[in-house]
């Protein structure tokens, strides 16, 4: 018999408490013991719950009960969810948490204490919500080098790209249609800052390269720019704009890590991911290209990814598994200016003819993007790979004839 | 210090070894001590490669050389896969797998041994190629019921039906490319007549319901009889038709478990999936739908999920992974006459005006399916969901009108 707890009773936390009643049996027979869940930790009380006596306001009840061994932390933030998991690691109890907040800023050291104290800290949850990714990324892959992981991490703002190009609705529309559906919230900074994708990006890009990447050491961009001619452009182009998180090992040993709008081919599947569905493509040496799709949020997808840490947590209880990266140097992410990458340009041009004469004299050749309606006096063009640093100089050059709006990476 | 040995020097055999060699410093990280490639077994010499002491076209230097403790099965087929690997497990050796013959028709069998005897049996190779599938499916969705598993599961077959989609090629001609591309066998039927896929079906369903389901028990029919005209057709559905295994339990207690062309719609991110890539959806009740995607064949993808078995067995050698399934019994897999499903019929007709006022005096209503440029005397519908059976019932009381040409059921 293995004691459980839960600390939060949102979204998340109802989710893991209500699977583990519903699926209860099979859970315990992966498990392979009996399992109880003997604490739930919320300010809130919940007297109508059929489980309504297992809440506590007190951390210390969980801390400080010896049968409990598996903790899920699904709270979310740093405070005081950092303390609390940090304790819980250094008692000898294994830890399972959906918070990517937390991963993402306190990830090295957490696997460190864990590792010290020869428990499990394990967070599936915290990128792709139901999606299992990181588990098969550090074991079925194990054979691999990994070349590049691209994602679509982010949920609301896949929704909204998706309304933008399938319904040609404006930016502020589509926003305003996910607050009303209840995937965006009120203040939609995180996820259209592209914060949320970042800390996603910055937990896979440690995992694959075995050093951790902090957020704020990843150039961030979100959707808020991109306008229905961007779209329309990019259309000409055979593409799809999508918020993309992406990663890659440089020669040098730095690793390049970035969450902005890029243009995706339309042969790519990561093109047709619609919705508020999330996908993560992760290119080996040895695979090619393998893709992981589903949702990224939600309730009972992410609590399934919980509970499924928490079986592992009681199977591996004895011998911890080896998930594990170390922390990395403050200059050990690349300057993303020196990654080679197309580059998608839209800009305002006076006189769009002597523009493209210029812009074909310093690029040597662009292709020229051009649909029926596109407003008069705006140009898109595709300048050719090279580092990013020499073309955003490049354009700084053509000041006199071209004034960016958006500039994207075009994914190969 | 664990000794390995690679039981078959073919296409996947001999990536086995490449990428031992490759990512061998990675490899014995993940597997936490050093490792060494001790015997390939091959009838074969390969007197200019690099490791060619370590040939043998003895069974017995690897049975009785203590030093090996995981061995590799890549020969394919049953005999002598299944000894070998019987007597190998019978000996306390771990064994990887890719031979889906094997898997599909004597697993359960295969891990009663490996039970018995506290070894390793791992297969992950086996469905999906370098996709990874087997074990997600075990332990990250160990909190889910599956509802329904629904797989693009041979490339062989994937690629034909693309060029036909795509590009309007005949059957024949498709198959014809695929040949001299070296993606069919001269004998293609393995591939097109849907035995590769119904022996991939069946590992999934064993693992997903916990019984064994056998290759026999299954309804197949492959792609053979699929023409240009189906295909048109689906489209005016906007449906793609792609060869499908599916397994789903029922309420009963019994599966259904299949693989046949199916419709399916153009909304699902598995009518995107094309050329030799494969795809599983995995249709979970706490995750949604979750899809994996990658190449389902090939030297290195194969070579990289075996490498990723075989550090797990190194990983594990102490404390064996609970992969299980029983044996199931005879009457264990449903008539698939009983699920209910849409259905597209092509048929010939006569008077298409006749046909159809019988039609839908029989079936109510159905969707009539045209373009421009259809055959003439032939029509399609979709006839209304039902149990399949019933749809087939009142396709014969319209002998008089109709002459099916091609009856697929449609996908949800």
């Amino acid at each position: 018999m293995q004691g459980l707890a839960v600390m939060g009773h949102g979204v998340v936390g109802s989710g893991v408490v209500e699977l583990f009643y519903m699926n209860r049996e099979s859970i315990e027979a992966r498990a392979g013991e009996k399992l109880e869940l003997r604490h739930v930790l919320d300010l809130r009380e919940f007297p109508d719950l059929a489980y309504s006596d297992k809440f506590t306001t007190d951390f210390n009840d969980i801390l400080n009960d010896p049968e409990v061994t598996v903790v899920a932390e699904v709270m979310g933030g740093l405070k005081p969810a950092y303390d609390f998991v940090k304790a819980l690691l250094e008692a000898g109890k294994h830890v399972v948490t959906s918070n990517k907040e937390l991963v993402a800023a306190k990830g090295a050291e957490l696997l460190a204490v864990a590792k010290e104290h020869n428990v499990n800290f394990m967070f599936e949850a915290s990128v792709g919500g139901g999606i299992p990714i990181l588990r098969p990324m550090h074991q079925c892959l194990s054979a691999n080098t990994f070349t590049e992981i691209l994602g679509i991490l982010n949920g609301t703002t896949n929704f909204i790209m998706t309304k933008m190009i399938k319904e040609g609705m404006a930016f502020d529309e589509a926003l305003a249609l996910a607050q009303q559906l209840g995937y965006a919230e009120r203040n939609p900074s995180a996820d259209v800052d592209g914060h949320d994708a970042c800390r996603k990006i910055c937990i896979l890009a440690s995992l694959a390269y075995g050093k951790h990447v902090y957020p704020a050491q990843v150039q961030t961009e979100g959707i808020t720019k991109i306008t229905a001619t961007d779209v329309a452009f990019a259309k000409v182009h055979n593409c799809v704009i999508k918020l993309i998180g992406r990663t890659r090992m440089e020669e040098s040993g730095k690793v390049q890590c970035t969450v902005s709008p890029m243009l995706i081919p339309g042969t790519s599947p990561l093109s047709m991911v619609d919705d508020v569905f999330n996908a993560i493509m992760v290119r080996g040496n040895a695979t090619g290209d393998v893709m992981f799709y589903g949702k990224g949020a939600g309730k009972l997808p992410t609590a399934s990814a919980v509970v499924a840490d928490m079986i592992d947590c009681v199977v591996h209880k004895d011998h911890r598994k080896a998930i594990d990266w170390t922390d990395g140097a403050t200059d050990y992410v690349a300057d993303c200016k020196t990654e080679e990458m197309a580059v998608y340009v839209h800009a305002k041009a006076a006189n769009i003819e002597t523009a493209y004469t210029e812009i074909n004299k310093v690029f040597g050749c662009v292709e020229a993007l051009d649909y029926a309606d596109a407003p008069a006096q705006e140009i898109a063009f595709i300048a050719p790979k090279a580092p990013v640093g020499e073309t955003l100089e490049k354009l700084k050059s053509l000041s006199m004839q071209i004034e960016p709006i958006n500039v994207f990476w075009v994914c190969e």
